[in-house]
């Protein structure tokens, strides 16, 4: 099994007749999932997707795949395939966009409309569509195309075949293998099973679910455990779940309509997605069900239900501000119950749990997948991984889609089930593969790093930056000032300090202000007149002083003014 | 059941006869355990543990209980009884002693040889212990004591009955009912029937596992997952799990022998708690299996087990510097296998994630809860309960250890074995419950706060600060120095801008200096001299320049030096 180093240089320039395959996102994550093919000298793009930071990117909005190592070439694309419209498929497409608006966008009829709304909110509006359902061929380029239906926690998602001179790639996207799913769209094995007897070169899989036993439980089989919260309901029911997804609202529209209730839906993203899934049909509203928020909340609380985003504990959904009784016209009582009908993604725990607790502090009935079957994966388990393996049985793999421990996982269920371990090619983001000849092999790395959104800046944030933030926030800051006299060179005022996130009380530093000035004399004393050189010595001062009398690093922010 | 209602006021004094139960920690989070008795007007304190702070107190190193209620009162305290040896319950202890060093302590064996151990480092000898047993009563003031026999995830814990002339209380401390415990050391379910017969008057019990349905799985369970495992592994075994899992640790040391491997410890707690367990007999360590950790590198790989601490990937343990190839003499190589032997603490997923990938990353086989029956809870599950609270046949419940999602979970279950509903309180943290003629009822409020331990500050650092931190965490800040001549009272410096975690070029500012000058200019000329209303215009100026421009909302220090 190739691992990647981190010695690898820059890959040399593809071989004729050879693709290749630059990773810009979602192999070592999941989220921002993008993937370049490169065959003769043109590109074709595998989603376009933004990763949600956790811990260690404070503050920021969104991660972006990093465009560097195909922004002198983005004249070359093709197309950009999305394999289905989850944001972290489709979300960074706007910014790849904003640097080349007339990349061919092709994708389901449900990814593209959801994509759709993205890029009018983002004001761009001039783009060229290509809707494909499973079965089409269509080439661009050097690439030939051909889609087959997958199965996944939104409808419409599609795997792709990618056939160049080089062989023939198939990449899942991002599925699992429900065999009973509610709109009877099942992962196409009799496809899978077609294109192995043709040969697949090249087997990208999703990797999310590996490191799991077993088989993903049935979307369906959510359907019975909602109908009895419901039956055992008697007061207003509240469901969370993600805003794309539409098999789960449909029963929770089926289970409100069996027992006598309207549902309204809460949050922007849960309006407006549901709104295009109902226009293309793939929403069955049943009739009279769906009100306004508002006038749902005209109706007795047991004929209440409200479908609503921040199943992820986000600070600012709906059902944070209904946790803290914060919310304009929901008010949680003492028997309501609160369904977060939704996965629990690593790093949002405390936040969930806040939200959790906060419901039950009101006296609210709170089900969630840790006590309940209210919640399945919309990703295949090691058992679906293996069918797909047997029944491909692909000559080379790449794992996508996951942390390395999920891409390790996926590997070693390849290899299990003949793949030779030399060809099960593990690659972080950037580091390139080339198919040549029918085998895959590492061919080098490139340029590959986080590029964040805060605010309206994009990729201004740097790693240091965050580096800062950590400190700031763990530490807070000592912030010294001096005036120097610009005509005598002497030190004229100060030393004011200031802290933050250190302790309450200015009167901490008393102590350290006669050292500060006889450490900047000793050194004027000393011919030193250079204004860094100072803010070093007060640097120094300040930060033995707050190690020995505290035991605390802070950040230590010594300014020189001249006045 | 009764709630806790923020307009809670101070409780009035106790009347004549009844017991007062004040929790200062545990009750609405998971740490920080500490319930205070009143009875007579003399107090017992149960526990006094820390909690381990999470995102929401950033830079902390420990969280107290909150004295205040009876910082006053220390030298009516007749006793500290410790339940078990865990952080969560004695590690506070020293804090408390600070106060009042000769604070008598009871506890089992084990408990308090571990608490010593912990006194010591902090410097305190000076201490009086009563060491007690199963079945062993003894009096302090009012206060008549019993302890029982309890089942935890280290040995020797205890859960204690307090009878006074207000009744009957049992307080569970920590427990689970593994039928089949390593050291045969069962739940003492006759003594709890026995009380039970008596009539136990208040129950307190433990809520962590109250929402896990069944039963939690023997820690027998674990020893053939290990010794499949072990057969596998056919080089370095590393394996992770808390210092003070004395029967964890034991299974490992089983399992090395069974399989010819030598054993180190790694990680100064492992070694220290290690040691006490074996020199006090809780620990059996077969002849030559243990050595030194320099003289296992001295093996070859596949006699090689660590035993190690950083089970929940605790950023300097050393299994995160294992995981980073920044160990001294650990280098891991492809083909080790580690097993993380422990619970997933909510909240520390992406540092457990970060260690499991960079160990994988290397090539290791990472072998966890997610993945294998490595680890089982040290509570009582939903099942367990119900069972505790047959065999009790309790008259008022009181849950404890946990958040309010798991103290209603419990209450519920109290309920559904016949406790009426108003027998059942749920209080937290400084919700003062009187037991009054064999009815317990909330009877007010008082003072209970985080208290910090951050470096050597106790208490210092405030809620304001946890505030500063998280904004200059997620922002940054920005810094605007102006120099006011104290002659003049006119500017004559500045403004000179800094900026941390927000932007990485100091260039970014050039646009708002003059802004700035003219703003101050103008209130100046608008008469304002005084140094506080200036800053409020720096403020005001370069903040709505930065949500303009930038969409976001750093903190903005602005600062008026006289020189």
């Amino acid at each position: 099994m190739s691992h990647p180093h981190p010695e690898l240089s820059a890959p040399a320039p593809l071989e004729k007749g050879a693709l290749r395959v630059i990773p810009l996102g979602g192999l070592g994550e999941v989220g921002r999932n993008m993937t370049v093919f490169e065959y003769d000298d043109r590109l074709l793009i595998v989603d376009c997707g933004v990763l949600f930071p956790e811990d260690h990117h404070p503050g920021v909005d969104l991660i972006l795949p990093d465009f560097a190592a195909i922004r002198d070439r983005l004249d070359k694309v093709e197309a950009l395939v999305l394999t289905h419209g989850h944001e972290d498929h489709i979300g960074a497409t706007p910014y790849l966009l904003r640097e080349r608006g007339d990349i061919p966008l092709v994708g389901s009829e449900l990814t593209l409309a959801l994509l759709g709304s993205k890029l009018r909110e983002h004001r761009l509006k001039e783009t060229v569509h290509h809707v494909v359902r499973e079965g089409d061929r269509i080439s661009f380029g050097p690439f030939e195309l051909e889609f087959v239906a997958v199965n996944h926690s939104i409808p419409d998602a599609l795997a792709v075949v990618i056939r160049t001179g080089a062989g023939l790639v198939l990449h899942t996207g991002d599925f699992k293998m429900d065999q009973l799913p509610l709109d009877g769209r099942i992962t196409d094995l009799r496809a899978f099973a077609r294109l192995g007897e043709e040969g697949v070169d090249l087997f990208l899989t999703d990797s999310t679910n590996a490191e799991v036993p077993g088989f993903t439980t049935s979307e369906q089989n959510i359907g019975p455990v909602l109908d009895r919260v419901f039956h055992q309901s008697k007061q207003r029911l509240i469901v969370a779940c993600f805003a794309s997804h539409v098999h789960r609202v449909q029963q929770v529209l089926d289970a409100a309509v069996a027992h006598g209730r309207k549902v309204a839906y809460v949050g922007r993203s849960m309006v407006r997605n549901m709104q295009i899934a109902h226009d293309l049909g793939y929403l069955t509203v049943p009739p009279g069900v769906l009100v306004d928020a508002k006038d749902l909340a005209e109706l007795p609380p047991e004929r209440q239900v409200l479908v609503s985003t921040g199943s992820q504990g986000e600070p600012l959904s709906a059902l944070s501000r209904i946790a803290q009784r914060n919310h304009h016209f929901v008010h949680i009582e003492e028997g309501d119950t609160v369904i977060l009908a939704s996965s629990l993604i690593p790093g949002n725990e405390n936040a969930v749990y806040r939200v959790i607790n906060g419901l039950a502090r009101w006296g609210a009935n709170v089900v969630h997948k840790g006590n309940a079957l209210v919640h399945v994966s919309g990703h295949a388990s090691a058992g679906e991984l293996l069918y797909c393996y047997n029944i491909v049985k692909p000559r080379n793999v790449l794992p996508v889609h996951g942390e390395i421990r999920h891409m390790r996982a996926n590997a070693e269920l390849a290899k299990a089930t003949g793949v030779p371990a030399d060809r099960v090619v593990i690659a972080e983001d950037g580091v390139v593969v080339d198919l040549v000849d029918g085998v895959a092999k590492i061919a080098g790395k490139v340029e590959c790093g986080y590029v964040f959104v805060d605010g309206s800046s994009i990729g201004d944030i740097s790693e240091a930056s965050m580096k800062d933030r950590r400190i700031l926030g763990e530490e807070g800051f000592i912030s010294v000032i001096l005036v120097v006299d610009s005509v005598t060179g002497k030190v004229s005022g100060g030393p004011e300090i200031h802290a933050r996130g250190f302790a309450e009380d200015d009167s901490t530093f008393d102590a350290i202000r006669q050292p500060i000035i006889d450490a900047i004399d000793q050194a004027i004393a000393d011919g030193v007149d250079d204004s860094y050189q100072l803010q070093q010595t007060v640097r120094r001062v300040v930060g033995r002083w707050v190690n020995k009398t505290h035991r605390r690093r802070p950040m230590i922010i010594p300014v020189v003014v001249e006045a």
